[in-house]
Parts: C-alpha cells; sequence; structure tokens
C-alpha cells in the first residue's frame, strides 16, 4: 500500500469548487473519478484545503493509498489520460505513510489576478478580477506590510465561519505588475475562510482610497469583519503551493 | 461621416474565425451586430485580415463609416456594452476619410505560443499548442533568421491558396521563453495564407531534429509546401498589432 502525493492544476471556472457535494460537479469528484477509472479502487482525496467555486490551482496537493501497481514516476501521465483538458496531474510522489496533505502542510502561497485595465483583456477574463477605476498601486504597497507576522486575522474571515483560533502568521505579501495585470502573491502558515479575498478586497479599498493605507493596523487590531473591505471575485484567486 | 478605426481584442476559441459566414457564429458578425444596436445603422466593418477559426487577436484592427454621434473617446466602451466578454474593443479613433485597415496596412506582427511543458498547463489549454515531446530551442535559435528578408514564402503557403505574388518581408522572427511557454513574434509586410502557422511547424520540426537547422534556407528556396513542416494548430496563434 503506496501513500501517494500528487500535485495536481486546475482551471477553476467549471467546477463548484474543490471538495464533493451534491448539487455540483467538483474537482476532487473529478479526480476521485479517475483514480477509479485507473486503478479499480474507491479512493478518498485528502486535498491540502478547499478551494471555493470558480478559484483555480497551479499547485493543489493531494494524497491517497492505493494498492496500484502503476509505478510512481508515470501516476501523473496516467491519472491525466483519465481526466478533462482543465484539471491536470503535475506529479507524482511516494510519501511516507503518516503523511497527509493537509495535517503536514507547513505553510500555503497564494496568487491573487487583477486586470486593472481600463477595458477588461478577455483573455483574463476568468481568470482576474476586472478593476477598471484606477488604482493608487503605490499606497497599496505601502499597506501591505501591515499584513506581515503573526495576527489574528479574525477582520479577515467570512462571516459565520465557525473557526476558533483565528491567529494566522503571514510570511510574506507581494505586489508585482506585469503590463494591465497586478499580481498578489501571498504566503503563510494557514488562511481563515475567504482570508486571501478579503486581504485583496480591503487593499483594493485602499487602492481606490476609501480606506486610507495608515489604517490597516487599526482595521486588523478591531478582529471586526465589518471595517475590513469587500471579498474580492473568486476567479481572481489561484492556490499557488502548498510547503511540507 | 466619419471614418473609425476601433482596435479590437478576442479570444477566438469559441468562434468561427473572423469573416462573415453562413454556419458559423464569427468575430465580424458579433461586432457587426454590436454595431446595430448602438447605432442602429447597418455597418460593413473591413478587417486588416481575417484569422481563422480558434486564431486569437492581441490587436485586430477594423475600420467602417458611421453617421453616429456618439463621440470617438467613448466609442469602445459603449461598443463594449453589446459585445461578450470574449471580444473587447480597447480604442476608437477618428481617421482620415481613405484610410482602410486593411490596404493602409504596412507590417503585421503575430505571436505564437508553444507549451513546452511535459503536462499541458489548464490555464494555456485554449492559448498554446503543447509539444510535450523535448524541443532543441538552440537550434530553432540557430534557424530561424534565415526567415528574415524578402523571400518568396510558397512554401509556407497552405496548398490550395490562389495568390499569385507569395514574396513578403519579415523584419522580426523572436522566440523567448517564459517558464514552460514559448513565445514566437513574428513581424512582417505581409502574411500569405496559415504563413506563421507552417512556420512554426516547421520550426518545431526543426526543434525535434526532424528538420535540420542548416536546411531551412534550402526549404524556402524551394517554393515547395511539402519540404516545409506542419501547419502549427490555430489555438497557438494570436494577431498582435497591425502597423500604419
Amino acid at each position: 500500500m503506496r501513500n501517494l502525493k500528487i500535485i495536481v492544476s486546475y482551471d477553476g471556472t467549471r467546477y463548484g469548487g474543490w471538495q464533493r457535494q451534491i448539487n455540483a460537479t467538483t474537482v476532487q469528484e473529478m479526480l476521485e473519478k479517475a483514480l477509479k477509472a485507473l486503478t479499480g479502487e474507491d479512493i478518498t482525496l485528502h486535498g491540502s484545503g478547499r478551494t471555493d467555486s470558480g478559484v483555480h490551482a497551479l499547485g493543489q496537493v493531494l494524497n491517497f493509498k492505493t494498492e496500484s501497481s502503476i509505478p510512481t514516476e508515470r501516476f501523473a501521465l496516467a491519472l491525466n489520460s483519465k481526466l478533462p483538458e482543465d484539471i491536470r496531474a503535475l506529479q507524482a510522489e511516494e510519501m511516507p505513510v503518516d503523511f497527509h496533505s493537509r495535517f503536514s502542510a507547513k505553510s500555503k502561497a497564494y496568487l491573487y489576478q487583477i486586470d486593472r485595465g481600463v477595458i477588461a483583456s478577455p483573455f483574463y477574463r476568468r481568470y482576474a478580477w476586472h478593476v477598471s477605476k484606477p488604482l493608487n498601486v503605490e499606497a497599496m504597497n505601502r499597506a501591505k506590510g501591515a499584513f506581515l507576522g503573526e495576527h489574528d486575522f479574525a477582520a479577515f474571515m467570512a462571516t459565520g465561519s465557525c473557526v476558533h483560533q483565528t491567529s494566522r502568521k503571514i510570511h510574506r505579501f507581494e505586489l508585482s505588475e506585469h503590463h494591465q495585470i497586478l499580481k498578489i502573491e501571498v504566503e503563510g502558515n494557514g488562511f481563515l475562510y475567504n482570508m486571501v479575498r478579503i486581504m485583496v478586497g480591503t487593499l483594493v479599498e485602499i487602492g481606490h482610497e476609501k480606506i486610507g493605507a495608515e489604517d490597516l493596523p487599526m482595521i486588523i487590531d478591531s478582529k471586526n469583519r465589518k471595517l475590513a473591505g469587500m471579498t474580492a471575485p473568486a476567479k481572481g484567486l489561484f492556490l499557488k503551493e502548498v510547503h511540507y
């Protein structure tokens, strides 16, 4: 019995998110069906975390136990032959028996894309949030440092979440400009529900000068969701990497 | 009566190419319908050239005559309100009465994208040709110079084309690597039918060492379509810019 770790990339546009559910086709369901077709086994996948409907992944990590005899180095290609083109297994690796894609994760990195062109690019319509109103990127860059370090991020969690421990540590928060696409990369030891999207929404409101760059530490300290900005749309978000 | 020049970008995936036809929805048709909805006029558009089914545009140029009172600087935004998200007008400009998007063009630039990852990126599945077999990019770079300058490119024209003057001048032919995406940019004073796609297909066969890099001048001189390489798929091709 091998414990296989697989890195997958997917375009989340036509899926109801990662997690198996009744009323929508999900990425987990597509992968479990492909694994069944490949190995004949009823496999339950563990993902490093859920992604919401419309959210993409460059490097989601999953693991599962299998009795299959397919060699590890050929597993990704074999799995892709059973998957639609918008989900791709990138690589497979055999792990110790106690490796778990979620519980063993040390940190995660997300990418968020904003299309800041006056006119939205047709090629980013599914992969970026179109923000046509000019952004003060200098103010966004000035504010972003407040996210770094360990904080109680309760103000950056979707209301209704049932999480009691809301402290998380952010290691990296970077902005970069690529023509009309503004890329935001965030890395941390964990993320609350909708945390990256609320961070991005708040930063955009800072870019629109609706929230002052100097007010971000106070918003974090308030632990009050109402003081933070809007939740940025799902389609701009990519789970980029999971570190172990 | 104004003569308006409009630059448009489109994702060609779901269209039967640029030119109006009976059995497929085309980009020209979508734009003419949008112009009718916007101005009430029956407008016939002139494009800088056709793009085939599945080919994209970053900067297709079109022109048309209109009696509409919509200010030129607001025309692109107004037109976008009548267009699907995969076609965007980027800018409008009023031109002298004799400007014609096709006949006035001095040169055109195309971009071709190759996804050379062992596993295809889900995000480039509509926007790049997936070539998983390793490419000798050094050989491709060594060969590409043979395309520069004025040549009879009859060997790089789809068979069955009814063009008599097959000489064209290539000003620029560049390769660049961006992670697993190989970008090829070609600029010239004009292009024969499928010329860029056959140039790319030939270069890929050079990258696979099926054609020698040193044989490209001979292939051009032969004017024989059979000696050039395959026609690269439409989905990797973008009309990038038209120069006047």
